[in-house]
């Protein structure tokens, strides 16, 4: 990004303030067609749970040219700092990503289709969903001893991950003050984290104290 | 990467002679051994079927301190090229990464769980599978309409995207030469691709015309 470049804020940091989407697209095309060069610059990937395709669409539809970076989702991006595999031979052989995000208080996820034990799942903006997803995937006949992680602030120094399984994790979240952003894995690759967590290890071995204590 | 160091090939191109996971495990802990700072390169997200939770276990056991980088996976890098968003608040509410990878001729997946049509599906390694995926799809219940791309080396200035759907694809591909590497969405969001597809136009455009004709 050039330094002297013009920039305009349309985040999520000031919640009060959030751009609505369609602002957003209208601002991309707004910009262009005053013949200037934009960069729409997100964290993540823009194809996964980050509403480039609509971005994009509005452009197409204006007929505006565009480029798509790829980026690092944040599963990706917290599984490698959290050391846990996504996908692994012994424990999981795919990986499903999905948004924890409430809807007028309630989630509507295809439990049914969650159960499997060789399929991690890993659940973007799902803190307060939280006692929701392990109350579902238990009451659908996953295993209450299924592993789970929560990895708050993933990837930055302030890394946090509490490690617990689908029965007690409401409880251990309960008794810590987490907040946003969060992503929640689930399945038995979380197993591994104890073994391969290499980031940030003061904090791993303080849950892991606190693991034993608890 | 040190333009000096030393290479040790490992990889999949010379597929008579690619070396054996643990003989790459190995390789990584005696090259640690002899105090050398090792890394190791792979293509896409070494977490998303990328072997590389076995290579740090087996450090990790051995004492061995690492790093891990996280990498744009193909899906994500595939997905961005094809202008295929992976979810969108119209078609696809999660995203799951599976290997369409045949074993003994067959290929074991939870066909079951794969059959919700607001979700995407993107299969690495799939092309010898693809006929198997298809018909096992439509067997189960999805629909024979529902859209699937196929994408040949990826990101590439070579990148092709064959676009059909679960009903035509085996017979669309079989007229074509296609060849490794590609991976294999399904879902919605690949009717976007025609209206979002912004790489190697001159492809798409082809292949357009192929459509049309065929």
């Amino acid at each position: 990004m050039r330094r002297d470049a013009e920039r305009v804020y349309v985040g999520k940091a000031r919640a009060d303030h959030a751009v609505p989407q369609p602002d957003i697209n209208s601002l991309l095309v707004q910009h262009a067609r005053q013949g200037k060069r934009v960069l729409r610059l997100k964290g993540g990937d823009p194809f996964i749970f980050g509403r480039g395709g609509e971005e994009i669409e509005t452009l197409a539809e204006q007929g505006i040219t565009f480029q798509v970076v790829p980026g690092i989702t944040a599963a990706t991006g917290c599984a490698s700092y959290a050391g846990i595999p996504l996908t692994h031979r012994d424990y999981a052989h795919s990986v499903r990503f999905l948004t924890g995000h409430l809807k007028d208080g309630s989630l509507n996820l295809p439990w049914q289709d969650l159960l499997e034990a060789q399929q991690t799942l890993v659940f973007y903006m799902g803190l307060l969903g939280l006692p929701e997803i392990c109350k579902q995937l238990i009451a659908h006949g996953r295993s209450a001893n299924t592993p789970v992680a929560l990895v708050q602030q993933g990837t930055l120094k302030s890394q946090r991950v509490i490690v617990a399984d689908l029965g007690s994790m409401e409880q251990k979240v309960a008794a810590q003050e987490v907040r946003a952003p969060t992503i929640i894995i689930v399945g038995d690759v979380v197993k591994l984290h104890h073994k391969l967590a290499w980031f940030n290890n003061d904090h791993t071995a303080m849950n892991s104290t606190q693991r034993l204590k608890s």
